[in-house]
């Protein structure tokens, strides 16, 4: 057994737990994962065996629960600090720590209306002037990131960063229900979308078993 | 002009903004204030000239903007390294980032229910159910961090760090709305209250002329 364990929601649903995932399949560690179904069953109770907040994603680290996608993300920055998880040169970390945090913390109706689901049918889906302004800010910060970073590589600050992984379960919620795009948005949600990792991610939550009702999620 | 100018909204209600505050005058930086009264006349445009997530607040660096109140915070860590912003102890400071982390992203009942006014008279307040389990949680946090690190000093990790001004305004909700404590948490919440910048924020939130009815903020 690793000493690293990685507590996850369903693969296809869970989005916040897709983001740290995303971070230690890029840092090549070894480490357990445990899948707790969400809607299924008792699923809260088994989540609070995994941690006290009762929510995915939990590492645990030698017996200590470290929770919460971004705070997970952190503490594999600081304990891998050559893997420069967030970008090097300083400006561009705090605005790649900007983007981050704002969409850990808001964005609740691309939240509530566009649940991650990479099952779901493409397309058929009208944004509410709530969600379309959410849609719009993404939009403009990928374009404003790409713009500004592209000519060092293929992701929102060049190199892979914490960022994208933050931004990874977007890009497959705006293909999946068919957002209009182009130019370099388009670019780099194919970048994202042809990842190694996202695929394989993608490929274990389309045969999972359990099913939950788009109202439900 | 200081190099420094953190734009803010009403000091009274905006609790997102006290967060960053609370560090940067811990650091004894000098810093410029802008205060944006939010839900006032064309705020949200005047929002925007500040910052692209149309949010407060905002630290302005030498002409970068960043945002986000707790990528801010991480941003000081970065930049005052000596002033151990978060634990010096990695276990603790992987514990610091995950409740502080639990906050950033969640407790929608709380934000909803117990929007952050210090003017409000004290009391009168019944919780709903889904707001009653996020006040028993944080009422969690505070014991669980009291009894594991009580013996270090008086604030959650011992010493003041980032994980205290992010609770910073539920513990002034808390009082204002009248959350019955005791123990250590009462302690706890007295140790914030009684902090000379809190004080200085609170004095300054109650004597400015923007009132805004609680049913809209």
């Amino acid at each position: 057994m690793s000493a690293l364990c990685l507590i996850l929601g369903n693969k296809n649903y869970s989005s916040w737990s897709l983001r740290p995932w995303l971070v230690m399949k890029h840092l090549g560690l070894d480490f357990d994962e445990i899948i707790v179904p969400l809607l299924q069953g008792n699923f809260k109770e088994e989540l609070f065996t995994h941690s006290p907040s009762g929510k995915v994603p939990v590492l645990k680290v030698d017996g200590q629960e470290i929770w919460d996608s971004l705070a997970i993300c952190e503490y594999l920055n600081e304990e891998y600090p050559d893997a420069n998880l967030w970008p090097i040169d300083k400006s561009a970390r705090a605005h790649a720590r900007s983007i981050s945090y704002e969409m850990h913390s808001g964005f609740f109706n691309i939240r509530n209306d566009m649940p991650m689901n990479m099952r779901r049918a493409r397309g058929n889906f009208h944004a509410s002037p709530l969600c379309q302004a959410e849609i719009d800010r993404i939009l403009a910060i990928w374009t404003d990131c790409r713009k500004n970073y592209g000519q060092n590589g293929p992701f929102l600050f060049g190199d892979f960063s914490i960022a994208d992984a933050m931004f990874a379960p977007v890009v497959s919620r705006f293909d999946t229900y068919g957002v209009a795009v182009d130019g370099v948005v388009k670019d780099y949600m194919e970048t994202i979308l042809n990842m190694a990792h996202l695929k394989e991610w993608r490929d274990a939550g389309k045969v999972e078993e359990w099913i939950i009702d788009e109202a439900e999620i």
